[in-house]
């Protein structure tokens, strides 16, 4: 594991290397008599055959000498299915960075002062901008008179001038939206002339070789002095990546990217910066900073114009953090006097309720069932991934899809709640969550307690993608949480779902679930179809609103400031809400025809 | 020259490696053949007997193998007598940088806001500090933890948090004022609390190796993209080196500096930022920036607390800098509302003439015959400088005190000077310049037209020190150019020399000449005595008071922004007043008798 992470190969690992989850299987191919012995572990998660195969869990086995190792596709870290668009946003273009044309006048024997003091001169401004910069002042006195005193500015803020450059040759003024998630790096190309999106890339977050979830990344953290900056470093690497990818593909130049906004949550923001979550991880949860971060780009280590900034949009508490801020930019519920339910389901759930500024929000463990963590057959939204499930109530056969169409690896998600849905409509299931045990179709073994989806003959590894007693224990816990979260928010607001104007979700997750499926087994509330809002990648909307909008940035301060917060952990209500909240809906009760 | 260089050795280069001083002469002691053959320039300056004995000039010899190189006491770059007292400087306390004491209160589950917001609220101030650079933030919240909350904030001008630290051990607030020099760089440590000056230390700026004189400077930094980066570098690590030497002495750690003021003349500034100081050196002589420059100390490379501040305090034109800005700070001659001149002789003459707000400036090329460039025996006022003479009228015999009293090795300034005003009251010399060909002492060679202030059985080279026709006429020439210079300024102001209150001598030349003696030889205006006041080494004082009030660093910008300069080399006058300036005063007018 450890080589694999040194060498950027990504592996699966939703333990964080603790030999509990058993994804991060690898095939030993040569030299495996000078491997470690197998571990308690490896002897608990792997199966006889799989050992006598040279099966090993990448996170158990230490190497001692060279060896040649086989990532098995179902171990490989696979990029993420996830939702980057590149739509344009409707915001005007009134960016914090300003490109300004100046004549400056000439020194001669009368007129001495500083090149700096005459470039200042030139601004028609009310305010000129009195900071720069060592690095842009140890340039500008070349660039002033090689341009003959015709230069271009780059302002940021109004106060700084972060670049000069010739007056004569076109320029661009770009900037970055990054949307740091704990599983995938997107971000956007924006020209801020323009306003206009160039181009939208995603990774994986090469953190996730040191765990799928947050608490194993932070257990990391703090393992070691190193290792909270191995993973602000992993953040980085991937991050500055995906800038290189949106430079390459549309042909500019790094340095001419002088703004980025960042958002992602509490943990991320913390390891974004290299500030220790030690304590986001332990009551009473406080965040180092929860205000928005403003830095020069070179002090994070963003690899645009060095001068350029970069500033991460502020986090609400506990892991509610900018990314959520950004939904609810791309949402605008910010502007609306109705009550809005906003719903972000990525590693984990995030709801925000309210309308204006008089919004209330929490966080739910809802997410890594949905990103296949825990899930026999789980898998992320890779290709591969049975992401649609339609089952014959009469003859039990299923018909599914999976992402780009591809021989069946697996289930994500969205495929896992519309065949939890599918199957507790075609009685498969019982509300409670149980299977029928009565089901005398071939795809059910009633000893293993298993339902399958794919069949071995149909999938790319020969082994069934199926649906086991313990998956249908995780969709109910998932959506348990989220739906408690929901209903402590509605009670806490004395809002009934009828009183909820829209449903906005958010996110890959959000956008790829089938609503209706989502309301049959619970995870949202019943309410008329027309009032979902499927918006996109709502983090990475807003964050680019932000990068866009001088006022909105602003903006999303005010909304952090006020927003509430519910802290779940330790809401009084929540046991109860969660334990009411773990039956599916009884079938019975659903009028709506289901969809062909 | 350049291996010299590398090793931080030093070797005098007046004429930074051009080959046309002279100064550089090394004895090779072993591997001479495999030298590259000697250049026209060392056939010219070095004597047959010196060709002979093996020595070589450093600048020329190129060396190809390895080779052993004695470098001979009059060409070791020696370091300056410069003034340096721990004097305290009457100004209150009031800096900058202040520590702040806070009692913080702990985070429970009904406050969860962050550490940076808890701290924040713990400042009892209307205008709490807001900012935080990331350094400090990923330490502060184990400092938090560790110090049970109660902690020393560092607050950098009531705005930025730039420490953090355990509020039950004592701590110290120290700030380092710097004088960086074109030869020597000096250096205090001053208590920030108490406003105690703990220690003085000076050396000799690396840079002097790329050439004595600024114009040699600037030339080696335009030669290649590395020069400049060579001479920044250069005078950083003598700068860094001082700072060591500070800390050290005093017992203290260089990460409790937390503030630091530098003056300088303006190439100084240039090259202590790394700014190209080529538009300064060619006509309109135009700079970078002329403004007060503050960077963090981590982007100036200086070696105090990274978070640190460091302040140049702003220079006026041309090649008054902010040396001048610390001088006219020392003399308060700010606050005065009578007349009065200032003269700081450095490498260059500083003249300042006025009162209050009401002042005029100019730069003189004085300086470099006071520090032994041009003058055939002439050195710094290192130990063996001849500082004093005198001379008997009848007999010529001559009476001479050194630095430090060891053996005399050549003559400093302060000699020459003296030695050139004894001559003309001895009438050994005529008030043209001239040698009394006539003089018939055996210390006269009329054939060499040489005085010998030395004998060569005195000396410890085994050479005499003599005065040549061509030193007087060199001191003729500087002293020429500072009257010139004075003369411009006060016709400038319409002031008579009976209308100046004090004339203000500032550097190590002002406080170690004689003043009688820079009188008789023309170099001051002849004033009553008592109107004479030697103020020490003004450019660090000045820089200590800024260091110390954050009021006066207010007040360093303003004289800045309002001082009159005076461009000498295009004056129309000044060609004239030069001239006139040439000749020494006729001793027939001097009434006053010679100190004994």
């Amino acid at each position: 594991m450890q080589a694999a992470r040194e060498a950027g190969v990504g592996i699966e690992s939703v333990c964080g290397g603790k030999g509990t989850c058993g994804k991060c299987k690898v095939v030993v191919e040569d030299g495996e008599e000078t491997l470690s012995e197998a571990t308690a572990a490896e002897m608990k998660l792997l199966t006889e055959d799989e050992l006598a195969q040279g099966y090993r869990l990448a996170c158990q086995a230490r190497a001692i000498e060279d060896l040649a190792v086989m990532i098995p596709q179902e171990s490989a870290a696979l990029k993420q299915k996830i939702m980057l668009e590149k739509a344009e946003t409707p915001v005007k273009a009134q960016p914090i960075a300003a490109e300004i044309a100046l004549s400056v006048k000439p020194p001669d024997v009368r007129d001495v002062r500083s090149d700096f003091l005459r470039l200042r001169e030139a601004f028609h401004l009310e305010k000129k901008p009195s900071k720069m910069a060592l690095s842009v002042m140890r340039r500008m006195p070349a660039v002033l008179r090689k341009s003959h005193w015709k230069v271009k500015a780059m302002v940021y803020d109004g106060e700084e001038i972060i670049d000069v450059k010739c007056g004569e040759r076109p320029s661009r003024l770009l900037g970055i939206a990054l949307d740091v998630g704990t599983t995938s790096l997107g971000g956007y190309l924006v020209d801020l002339k323009t306003g206009k999106t160039l181009s939208a890339k995603s990774k994986l977050n090469p953190q996730v070789s040191y765990g799928d979830d947050i608490i194993s990344r932070i257990q990391h953290a703090e393992k070691s002095e190193e290792g909270l900056e191995e993973l602000r470093g992993a953040v980085m690497r991937g991050i500055n990546e995906v800038v290189d990818e949106l430079v390459r593909s549309s042909g500019v130049d790094s340095g001419d990217v002088y703004d980025a906004v960042v958002v992602g949550n509490t943990a991320m923001q913390h390891l974004f910066f290299g500030l220790s979550p030690a304590n986001l991880a332990r009551a009473p949860f406080v965040p180092v900073n929860q205000k928005s971060i403003r830095v020069k780009a070179y002090e994070a280590g963003l690899e645009i114009n060095p001068e350029g900034y970069v500033q991460f949009l502020p986090q609400v508490a506990g892991f509610v953090g900018a990314d959520v801020i950004g939904d609810v930019l791309a949402a605008r519920i910010y502007e609306s006097d109705k009550n809005e339910m906003l719903i972000d389901v990525g590693t984990n759930g995030e709801i925000v309720l309210g309308g204006g500024e008089d919004l209330v929000s929490a966080s739910t463990a809802a997410g890594p069932a949905f990103e296949g963590a825990h899930i026999k057959c789980g898998m992320r939204a890779a290709p591969g991934a049975v992401e649609s499930v339609s089952i014959d109530p009469e003859t039990f056969e299923v018909t599914f899809h999976t992402v780009d169409d591809e021989k069946p690896l697996g289930i994500c998600g969205s495929g896992l709640i519309e065949a939890v849905a599918e199957m507790l409509r075609a009685g498969i299931v019982h509300s409670s969550g149980r299977f029928n045990a009565e089901n005398e179709s071939s795809r059910f073994d009633a000893e293993s307690m298993e339902f399958t989806i794919a069949r071995e003959d149909e999938t790319s590894t020969g082994k069934p993608v199926v649906i086991s007693q313990n998956d249908i224990r995780e969709v109910q816990l998932a959506k348990g949480a989220l739906s408690a979260g929901i209903s402590i928010l509605m009670e806490r607001k004395r809002v009934s779902k009828e009183d909820v104007n829209r449903i906005h979700l958010s996110g890959a997750f959000g956008n790829y679930i089938n609503p209706e499926s989502a309301m049959t087994i619970g995870l949202l509330p019943r309410v008329p179809l027309t009032k979902i809002r499927q918006i996109g990648h709502g983090a990475g909307i807003g964050a680019r609103m932000a990068l866009l909008s001088k006022d909105l940035r602003k903006k999303a301060d005010e909304i952090a400031d006020k927003i509430g917060y519910v802290e779940l952990s330790i809401d009084p209500d929540f046991q109860e809400e969660f334990i009411n909240a773990l039956p599916f809906p009884s079938c019975k009760a659903i009028s709506t025809p289901r969809k062909p």
